[in-house]
């Protein structure tokens, strides 16, 4: 990264993604399983304080265990960074700066994306940090997903953190769910600075920094200061560096170049996931070795977001069901619930809520389902598989619940949104 | 219950089933996961000791919950003991031993089941208790799934407990998944006696409880002295005090009486699980008024055990599917995996697998589908929908994975058991 920040082999989601985020969201759950206990009766004394660290070891041991697989696989592994010199050669650079020329037959980029600086705010660069050097080194505002990802971990290990939102939260999801993810996120200690946007970050002699922003609502400055400053407004490919121009990508994965291929974060307009990158890598390699024809199918991915309250969905939000199909032609249902666990542990569960956005006609088929409380992505996942198979709200409604479980309140609902 | 414990309306899911099953259980977690803090960097000191409490009172919230709904829809709630006098006549006792008489068009039976004692052991009734008395007022021990569900909790609270295990181990399921969850629990320091009877129950001068059990392999007497025995042989409806034979039910919940109907676990060869009951009563209710014809459905019911490694399963175990289709004619994908959240914590998760469990034939149609991890009936939930909507093995490889959770390792499944 900018900061110099360095990682092994297994790119975004083993080292600065996915993996590093979700066990920095376990430990920060743990925090509150530790309140939670002391309501059910385990002796605790107060006083704790909280530093996470193991979890770069098992980034480590993920490292390795890519590399044993790239050799079972007999796949030759380069440390080294390439760029494309003509359609069929790529030049690769090690970091003593040995140089070397490789042709192949084809080629596939899945470069992924680095995260990207605000870069007309001066002292961005300079004193702000991104994920990647937060998730690989731990040191703390500005939003996407990961930005309220990260905020919620920090929050949740006791450090006091302010996140600054330019327009909207979690852009791209539904923003109902977008709203409870951040309600409870305030409720729970997280700062907000809604409609406001950073002008330039200056270091004090005192060693902390100093944010000057303006609210867009009255175009007035405001300054405050923090230890650290986190970047959170998105990834870019470097296709620079690649010796890329834009890489515009088809359906197939294929670009403009017949035998040149991107998958995962660097093609644009797709879900940047790990396990959408894997599964159309995997089709990739079928398709041309001639094994298959099947292509990636980049509908009804289920994902989640690991922020304090998670949620998790698949399908379309309530606004994308509403432009795609008119308002008139779908049903929502939903429901407020309470998870067991919250009640002995005298949690709130003011945001916990489940939605259905079916269409209204006929057999009412599913086209998206929103789910915030304990373990979203254990609970989506199953769920997910439904659209596999043309789920129906008639499905829903027939499935038999299990008790007690968060779940189980998806197969419950029976109130739409028209009924107010 | 024979011991005296007595509780509020709601019957045995809210008061001596699920609802406090599920909080003694997470109490347990409660104890896991602050173990987990701690290899996840937080400072807690060693020493606490365990009780949990608070559950009683969310049991009484729900009571009381109870009688409020039966209010707001009218329902004459009457605390009596009721019995059939004939087919349209009950009489009903209250506590004071007043007696008052009614009839109606139709009886519905939802009168559940109390635990059973081993009568034929000498000093079972009088020193022995069953869940009912433990879920309602926590004071060890003999098998079913409740039987491991309470050792798991009552270990995981920090108490030294013993399981007695006569034939096999949560009878009715997959025998390979209750393997794995009874060598997790032995793993985990609850003891088990495989093979063993008891045969009689005598109280010390000491106040302890000494048990002598028969080691049905060598036949030989063994004797060992315990705190508490908890019987756990399973429950049976008391029909008797409502005077009625053996109920008789029928796929529609009627009895050999015309008028008279019965649902849960009063009624045999039915799922025990409150869920089933009551789905079945409220289709009844709406075929009783003429809303509906609809007949409940008692296949592919999801239900999860909650031992310290959780259970969640829905469809056919193996075992069933072999006979029912023969063991060539199914094709079973597996594979044993480890949480994320594990590798941190430094966890064990050699018991953690899955299975599915396929027609071989054409488009494999799913039978079964097992899992043992955390959180399985979040996991399981979402998968049980799709058993209403055709779900075959190419549904679940066309799914893709929301990483990281646990349930995505059932969409990555792809190796069989025939295949080594």
């Amino acid at each position: 990264s900018l900061k110099g920040t360095k990682w092994g082999l297994g790119g975004t989601c083993v080292n600065v993604g996915c993996v590093p985020k979700k066990l920095m969201h376990q430990a920060a759950l743990l925090g509150t399983a530790l309140r939670d206990a002391r309501k059910y009766g385990w002796q605790i004394p107060e006083s704790q304080t909280a530093m996470a660290e193991a979890v770069q070891n098992h980034m480590k041991s993920l490292n390795w265990g890519h590399r044993v697989q790239l050799q079972d696989k007999k796949v030759k592994y380069l440390n080294m960074k390439g760029s494309l010199v003509d359609e069929h050669t790529v030049r690769a650079v090690d970091a003593k700066g040995k140089e070397m020329k490789m042709s192949a037959r084809n080629i596939v980029f899945a470069a992924g994306g680095r995260p990207k600086y605000p870069t007309h705010v001066p002292g961005a660069e300079e004193f702000g940090i991104t994920s990647d050097d937060l998730l690989f080194s731990f040191t703390v505002c500005v939003c996407k997903d990961v930005a309220l990802e990260c905020a919620g971990f920090l929050a949740g290990i006791g450090l006091d953190t302010t996140v600054m939102v330019r327009r909207i939260a979690l852009r791209g999801f539904d923003q109902q769910m977008s709203g409870l993810v951040t309600v409870y996120m305030e409720a729970h200690g997280i700062k907000f600075s809604w409609k406001c946007t950073p002008k330039r970050v200056k270091k004090l002699p005192s060693g902390l920094l100093q944010v000057t922003w303006m609210d867009l609502n009255t175009t007035e400055e405001h300054q405050d200061t923090f230890n650290s400053v986190l970047w959170a407004v998105g990834r870019a490919p470097e296709t620079k560096t690649l010796n890329l121009e834009k890489i515009i990508v088809a359906a197939d994965e294929a670009t403009s170049v017949p035998n040149i291929f991107a998958i995962g974060d660097i093609a644009e307009g797709r879900p940047e996931l790990t396990p959408t990158a894997i599964k159309a890598g995997r089709l990739l390699a079928r398709r041309l070795v001639g094994r298959s024809t099947e292509l990636m199918n980049y509908e009804n991915v289920a994902t989640t977001v690991f922020t304090p309250l998670e949620y998790g969905c698949v399908g379309l939000s309530e606004e994308e069901a509403e432009r795609r199909h008119g308002k008139d032609q779908i049903e929502v249902y939903h429901a407020f619930y309470k998870p067991l666990e919250f009640t002995v542990a005298e949690r709130d569960a003011t945001q916990c809520y489940i939605k259905v956005v079916c269409l209204q006609e006929g057999e009412q088929r599913v086209l998206g389902l929103h789910f915030t409380g304990p373990n979203a992505g254990e609970v989506t996942q199953g769920f997910s598989l439904g659209f596999q198979c043309g789920l129906t709200y008639e499905h829903l409604r027939n499935t038999v619940r299990t008790h007690p479980t968060c779940a189980e309140e998806l197969v419950k609902l029976n109130i739409t949104k028209r009924s107010g």
